[in-house]
């Protein structure tokens, strides 16, 4: 294990300062960093992740509701936090969206709400990982999205508008100047827009292509874990991921295999992951669905952490792009958050509003009395009833916020919107290079210093 | 200025460090420490101050309500970011309240909510301004409450519930063993807790028996400005201090003329600084007048940074207690958070509620046109009609419902309780200790650390 931050001294740098009776946290592991500049770097991006996510997860994963007086088990999180970064992006507006917030972490420029790696004209602004290829590196991405969702896709491509799936995908099937395909590593989902009938009726099929120009095509984690070489794109759905709290957690397994294809040769490589669906919980106000997620990326990071830990060349930095849905730990007058209780919750909310309203409302008592188990309040009860009457169109949804409402009410979850807010994002590091990262930084200064680093 | 923590380099502590390529800011001033401990420790605690708070801060103090394409100007909050601070109890709930989170900050120990300075058999715990006494220093404190408050009361006195104010006066009255006040300045409000009837009917008079005592006694700010010895009491209301954004600001003036008291002599000194009232707009769900008290919170930090700048005997620590009223910027699906407009709002919303309440309805446009100059909707405007014809015994309360709610529309403040939250606060720190405030800790830890400080 690397030793945290805040508990290491290295005592070769810090002549004098025994002297001066200073303690000093100087780099953020216990290795030598071997050069000036990293050679594997891995930037994660918890969409939507801000910091109550962070404090909500600590106590989550204690799994009591209240402690007394014994302490809490500090996260990796926790471990490593190293600072905030602020996210406004360049519009009429300082609530940014996934695709600005994540073109600020590709390019190190501002953009409006909808742009992928695009300015304001819509002229494409070079991303890290194009830059990461003019130097010789590979360039890598996972996610639990489609890649052809903001966050992946403003790392490789270029879109006036998010809503362009289609047309991403497009873009990752083509070849760079040299006749390469512009990545060396895709994993997620998203193949029906690579596999699709275009405006003409005509099949399109991306995948193909892309297998004919030399890259290895897969669609399942079974053949992931096969794979021997690179170029590879491994789109294991039609759509999008299922949540974890209604699945199974999939990204460390995705990140260690695409950890050791990418050690198969001597080059230098960026790798983005993003786990993608913690913001997905938060748009639905779903505080398990959010804490299911947030394990995954502990699981994620504690591999990483071990990943880095025999290296001297690895740089790994954690942010958000955004918060999301205005979490906070207490609402409504109540001081509490019942962080015990949320392991009771055993489906997404939206899992369990698609399935009540599918269901027969005579089978609803025995349905919520598995997956929510909480007594319910008798408004609760009538709302319940109410719905279950209904014909509205809008049923799955109003059948959603009865059951948001329950979980809030009972475990003191509070949010404020479906959709993201303004405040700063947390800033985390493992590896040598991790003071670069110390404070309040602007989220366009994450991706400058990337941009340092690969130029060769 | 001092050179921000980021930026900076200590070059004599870094030998070795150039070679290796590394970029290493060490301590947190430019200034070498003179010795092991500081001997001036300025320990500043922004009650309710979550992170939120600071991001919001950032954009009301630029002024804008988008930026397009420029930056936004740092605030010293940015500048000296360090990390962040649980702040559970031992409690049967994960939420603090001010009395449990200031013991926890003034004596190292958790306990449950309510408690000032004790445990949960209610026995006092040593603080650390009992302590910083036993081994000669100076003990001061300053806020914008009543002394008798949570925050205050926790570091100098003990009672098994912050409602027994006047209990608590009656400790500050006392002597210590050896015949001395228990503390050499205080600054504050709450004369009423000091004079008034006992149950009994007879008179208590606390600020004569300490005057008698030697403790010099005064009550405006006028006389704190011509003051030139301790001990002294300033007591500048009965009750609470206004809102600064009903009024002035002045708890850079009282600090200033504080240190300049604790100066008059070589003894070392904690001072424990408080910004009592962000938490109490937090409370009232009342954006404008947060921003307006964490403009004096900064006018405090700028002013403490240039006290320390010459110095390298002083730290200077700042973190809350708690975050208050789930703030988040962005609330109801809205991508906004109008920063510029809340400079257009003039007055705290508690205030304009009982100024309304108290108003012939005939003037309450004219008044709101004033005070709240935002096109009203529909909805507001009959909700305001409705309220104004009201009898309701809560009336005042329902007006502020209501005027809450006009400003979370126009200008993007979420809030989801009048209680506090369970998240991490920030930690800030100026000084050449500042190391030992990096990353995640709990609110305990740093109280042991000022204890480590305070042993000779």
């Amino acid at each position: 294990m690397l030793i945290p931050p805040r508990n290491q001294v290295k005592r070769t740098l810090i002549i004098g300062a025994a002297m001066l009776g200073l303690t000093l946290p100087i780099a953020a592991t216990a290795n030598e960093p071997a050069a000036e500049k990293p050679k594997q770097i891995i930037l994660v991006i918890a969409d939507g992740m801000g910091f109550p996510y962070l404090s909500a997860y600590r106590y989550f994963k204690d799994g009591r509701n209240a402690t007394m007086a014994t302490d809490i088990e500090s996260t990796i999180f926790d471990d490593y936090l190293l600072g905030a970064a602020s996210t406004y992006p360049a519009d009429d507006t300082l609530v940014t969206d996934s695709a600005a917030g994540a073109t600020a972490l590709a390019t190190g420029v501002k953009t409006y709400n909808g742009a992928i790696s695009v300015d304001a004209e819509g002229n494409p602004i070079p991303t890290i990982m194009q830059r990461a290829r003019t130097q010789g590196w590979q360039t890598a991405a996972i996610a639990t999205t489609k890649v052809t969702h903001a966050t992946p896709a403003s790392f490789f491509t270029h879109a006036p508008s998010r809503r362009m799936e289609d047309e991403i995908a497009d873009q990752f099937a083509e070849v760079d100047e040299n006749g390469q395909p512009i990545f060396d590593l895709l994993l997620g989902s998203g193949r029906k827009h690579f596999v699709r009938e275009d405006a003409d009726g005509n099949r399109v099929s991306h995948l193909r292509t892309l297998n004919n120009r030399g890259v290895r095509v897969i669609e399942s984690y079974e053949q992931l874990q096969t794979q021997q070489r690179l170029p590879l794109i491994g789109l294991f759905f039609d759509d999008s991921f299922p949540y974890v709290i209604d699945d199974e957690k999939r990204l460390e397994m995705m990140t260690r295999e695409g950890l050791r294809l990418l050690g198969n040769n001597e080059k230098p490589f960026v790798l983005m992951i993003e786990a993608s669906m913690v913001d997905w919980c938060g748009h639905a106000n779903d505080i398990a669905c959010a804490m299911h997620e947030m394990a995954e990326l502990d699981e994620l990071m504690m591999f990483l952490q071990e990943y880095a830990e025999g290296r001297d060349d690895t740089q790994i930095i954690l942010t958000a792009d955004h918060s999301t849905g205005g979490l906070t730990l207490g609402a409504d007058g109540d001081y509490k958050f019942r962080a015990g209780d949320l392991h009771r919750i055993g489906r997404g909310l939206r899992t369990m509003a698609v399935d009540l309203n599918n269901m027969p409302a005579i089978d609803w008592d025995a349905y919520i009395d598995e997956y929510l188990p909480f007594p319910l309040s008798t408004d609760h009860q009538t709302a319940l009833s109410d719905v279950a009457a209904s014909t509205s169109e809008r049923r799955r949804a109003e059948i959603q916020e009865i059951l948001v409402d329950i979980v809030r009410y009972h475990t003191g979850a509070g949010w404020t919107t479906g959709g993201h807010t303004g405040e700063d994002v947390p800033v985390i590091a493992i590896g040598p290079w991790s003071d670069n990262f110390r404070g309040t930084q602007d989220h366009t200064d994450i991706a400058k210093k990337l941009f340092e680093w690969v130029q060769n």
